[in-house]
């Protein structure tokens, strides 16, 4: 039987290689660490990455806190038992180049501490890319490479939490996806999935080791083209929409908010710069455009 | 009896003194207007001001609605009736000038069309300053105003209200008021003032033609003033509070996305431009560690 103990040692394992590849990858930037602990158990390590070469800001947090799970929450969940114990790596990397995309990746395990705490216990996450330019040919390779993790563990596993992202990272008020979607998942245990805690652990692991040769290969294939200031523009609108939907709906923010985490890690994820323009409508024809037509949900990348 | 057409007109008529009396102090920048209908009933008229000479971007907004009330507002408002009509003027100006402070006002009337309809109405409204960094003599003055404004009605409204926008304007996750605060009020009618309808109405006419004289004058104060780099780059920080509260907190923007209202109308609050900078600690002994000790509830600014 796995225990917690190893889950959290296997994701500080996992953060500790994304910043080391992340770092090589920039060429200049490197990760400034904070330790903190939480008052009611638990603690963390935040680090932050800051004007890199390619990596205008970005966050690889691990957490593994425990405690007493706030009233608001245990509704939310549907639990009745007090103690939990929740371990993860989250991501989020706002680039400076306005054609390399900024991307999301979140793995982590829940657990309520009680009798029948196995049943009462989950893996959740997922990967999620938002191309400032979409670019097809790019979000085809970030699909394609989330299909073959998921499919070494089950078929079904990418249809379906393909469709969860695209369900989940909606930006409901402007009617737009977040990007170009990819994978979510939650509350995956052996009764929701049929497959051994072992192999739901080994797949929770996988997709945080699919996030760095993602996430180097689309760097690699954009840092050289060149942009305009009008590219830049562009790059900070779109960031204003990831902005609207970390503080809007994302219910990571929310639970950490909630929960009076710690207010700087849960609100790296939000852009160096984001500019909002009043009722911006593209010129017809351009990329810009052509962006926008394709943040909706259900296209087949593959 | 005033009627709801008395109401929406003269708020009609404010709106316009407003943005006469705006484009005056600007110079340069003259409002964009754009009519819109809502598929429930009623609409509004969404006036838009960007880079001018002192106002970089800034909303004028009034809008009429009735129709079917969704079955959340209904219960968040404690109603069981379902038609209703609302009409008001808010405004939100992000100026260009960092000594210039960021100004929000609404006034607004709601009503449940029904048999006891009076029952179920009343005004709310309220005036706000976001500085980006504070100024005494400034906030002095603003709070001076409002108090005159209020005193000519009833004794209490100014130490009431004023304690209702610390309360309100207050972003919890960072344990800091949005600025340095002004009045905020809701729900008043016959019944919790005192008041007859009339007085109500000419209190609520007397809170819009506030605004003008106050902004026009803390905008001459401070237009002249230079500023550097670092200026611009904390009101930008500061612009990303003003975020955070209206995308997190505000119940203005939570209703209209809520009731899918006119997303450009409801997000022109947002600034042309915000910057999330990790973790930032100011220097001590710096305007921008003075500003920040003074965003705190309780403040006596007279």
């Amino acid at each position: 039987m796995i225990t917690k103990e190893e889950i959290a040692h296997a994701y500080r394992e996992i953060q500790d290689e994304i910043c080391a590849g992340l770092e090589l990858a920039d060429g200049k930037g490197k990760f400034e660490e904070e330790l903190w602990s939480r008052e009611g158990g638990g603690g963390g390590r935040t680090r932050i990455i800051q004007n890199g070469n390619i990596l205008e800001k970005g966050g690889v947090n691990f957490s593994a806190v425990e405690g007493k799970l706030p009233e608001s929450i245990k509704k939310s969940f549907g639990v009745s038992e007090d103690d939990f114990f929740a371990t993860g790596v989250s991501i989020v990397i706002h680039p400076n180049h306005p054609w390399i995309p900024i991307i999301h990746m979140n793995i982590r395990y829940f657990e309520m501490v009680s009798e029948n705490a196995k049943e009462l216990s989950w893996f959740g996450g997922g990967i999620d890319l938002t191309p400032h330019y979409v670019i097809n040919e790019d979000a085809r390779f970030f699909h394609q490479s989330l299909k073959a993790t998921c499919d070494e563990f089950k078929d079904d596993f990418y249809s379906k939490f393909k469709k969860w992202a695209d369900d989940y990272f909606f930006i409901k008020h402007r009617a737009e996806t977040r990007g170009v979607g990819g994978i979510f998942y939650d509350r995956l245990n052996p009764e929701s999935t049929g497959l051994g805690w072992e192999e739901i652990f080994e797949f929770s692991k996988a997709v945080g080791r699919t996030f760095l040769p993602i996430y180097t290969e689309i760097i690699e294939r954009n840092k050289n083209k060149p942009y305009t200031k009008a590219h830049k523009q562009w790059q900070y609108q779109r960031r204003s929409r990831y902005v609207e939907f970390n503080l809007v709906y994302d219910a990571g923010t929310k639970f950490g908010l909630e929960t009076n985490g710690r207010v700087e890690s849960i609100l790296m994820s939000l852009p160096p710069q984001a500019n909002w323009v009043y009722d911006f409508t593209p010129q017809q024809g351009t990329e810009e455009e052509k962006t926008l037509d394709l943040l909706k949900k259900g296209i087949n990348w593959i």
